[in-house]
């Protein structure tokens, strides 16, 4: 990854905010700055250098991650070093940090680490997320990264459809596909896996049960890995014995929400007009009331990110976001179904980045 | 759990904080003191009342967990509204929050919903960690549940044993760990399983990596499950092959030392003296330098909790708090030793949760 170049970014948008220095503390903004992946560090950037602050724990692996920053090894707390070389910067009147990713604590600890004439004015919470904002945008590696994690995605997908059958509990479901994650070199799960299977798929965040699987119904498995610190999302529905009319109608709505969705996904859209092509296709059936949260997000290094796809999101799309495409359908006392997969936005349109069949699978 | 009760020593604590109200934002908190355990929510507490703020996913769940609150469903963010309502209870002048929970930006945002002339003093940061201080001591629920967690872990370890043999990944052995943790009913890991072996033992937080496990040579197995949302931590080194000699005295030194700390565990002790406990004896045998870390630190919703049991930790144990108890050695380019059990500290010392045999095992 060209974390000179991230750095580089950053420096521009520093300068557009006013702010000749910032203080990094949140460790995904960190690893996307620098590579680090330790669980404990500060960075420190000005128009001149960078610095990394950790402790030494992590010299060797600092030594080995880090190229584009300093790095220094300190004993107490790495953001308060970080603060401190930060007021020591000769012409440095003042150092932004990220609000959002800083408690009230820490602010008032880092104020009272600084010199008394500096305590008011030095450290100032930055105007908008300026990391992030780069984040939300990924580079050619980066989406290599997440094409890999989404395909692995797809594997596994592939891999469980031989281990549903009724009678089988949904966390031995669950347990299995994190299995044959690990086994496939996923460096963990990216947020609990989802089984939802028969009157429980009509909960949208069902998490696996003891439940057994039920002889007919449908079963949702919302799953994702992390590949290289990259998170991988998706969701497939399946159906255990044969589909009523109803049940088979159902599906083939929602799937056209999602394909109308994705089909929206392109640079320029605005987010909520994603999330209306989705809600449109559902409310044309009557389903808009069914589903009851929004289309997508961002997804990277962190499984939730900016942008949000939903109703009243005005963000546009652009170049190298991906995002989740999830619209859902949930039925309280019948049944629920949800179909995702993850987008990348290019020049042109939208690249879907999970290849595994949609069309409705009865086992 | 008795929910009730815990909000009434809450409120005791916040008479003797001058506080007539608290916001308790971070969930573990929430869940303790009202059982809710939900992703979203927000819980204010007044001198007369207890209520909790969710949104329409939880409308079922909240109704279902929670009986010592009343429970109000909103449509914004449920932060917003409990601070609404604080500012709206009639008498009530201030409200507190744990800055330590609290981002600059909620606080900023909190503050920018209430009535003008409540902006200044209305939210003010609570002087000490209120509800921490609950935690910290076990009731007999607690202690049961976390009991049964702990033995899980144990009976984990004696599974996982069949599969530690020359050639197989760390990362297998882990995939394995964590697969019968599902189904022997975990909710999850309490935290990414570490399997170390041969020369990787010597780091103190190596992740399973896909080395094969090594011919002969020290294996670190450091894990914990979640169960009823506490969460277990252990930590067994076994020998692969035949040690020598001055292997099996380390393994025995750093047994020693573990269980000197273990024996040091009683009410009234101070952290810092258990810590010292485990040092000394490593510190007799010329192994100080190799133990880099504390010796421990409390556990229970959340895998890392007060008290530290580290050097110049000056809080004392008190009966009801658990802790973990893991001194370890490590000697880089040679190998690593770790030893660690969930201790709770009783009236009269400390009663070792984790039953698991510490006799090395060579395999």
């Amino acid at each position: 990854m060209d974390y000179f170049r991230r750095i580089g970014q950053l420096r521009r948008k520093l300068t557009r905010a006013g702010l000749p220095g910032l203080l990094v503390t949140h460790l995904p903004d960190l690893r996307y700055l620098s590579g680090f992946t330790g669980s404990s560090a500060a960075l420190a950037v000005t128009r001149r250098t960078a610095r990394l602050f950790t402790d030494g724990r992590y010299t060797a692996q600092a030594a080995e991650e880090v190229e584009a920053a300093q790095v220094e090894i300190v004993s107490g707390q790495p953001s308060i070093a970080a603060v401190q070389w930060l007021a020591a910067q000769p012409g440095l009147a003042i150092a932004g940090f990220d609000p959002a990713r800083t408690t009230v604590a820490e602010l008032a600890r880092w104020k009272s680490e600084l010199p008394t004439r500096m305590r008011r004015g030095f450290l100032q919470a930055a105007p908008s997320p300026l990391v992030e904002a780069l984040r939300c945008i990924k580079d050619e590696e980066e989406l290599a990264v997440m094409t890999e994690a989404a395909l692995m995605g797809c594997r596994l997908f592939e891999r469980i459809l031989g281990s549903l059958r009724p009678g089988i509990p949904e966390v031995e479901v669950a347990a299995e596909l994190e299995h044959q994650a690990r086994l496939l070199g996923a460096e963990g799960m990216s947020f609990e896996t989802i089984v939802a299977s028969g009157l429980r798929s009509a909960m949208p965040h069902g998490r696996a049960t003891t439940e057994p699987l039920p002889r007919r119904g449908f079963v949702t498995l919302d799953f994702g890995i992390i590949l290289k610190g990259y998170c991988s999302d998706m969701t497939r529905t399946v159906f255990l014995g044969k589909p009523k009319p109803g049940e088979r109608k159902a599906y083939q709505t929602l799937l056209e929400a999602q394909e109308t969705a994705v089909e929206a996904v392109g640079p320029g859209v605005k987010c909520e007009e994603v999330d209306e092509a989705a809600r449109g296709v559902l409310r044309r059936e009557g389903l808009a009331e069914a589903f009851s949260h929004s289309t997508g997000h961002g997804v990277g290094l962190e499984i939730h990110e900016p942008p949000r796809v939903g109703a009243g999101q005005t963000t546009r799309l652009m170049s190298g976001m991906v995002v989740t495409i999830e619209p859902g359908i949930y039925l309280t006392g019948r049944f629920g179904i949800r179909i995702e997969d993850m987008v990348a936005v290019t020049r042109t349109g939208g690249q879907v980045l999970t290849p595994a069949p949609k069309a409705l699978i009865e086992l």
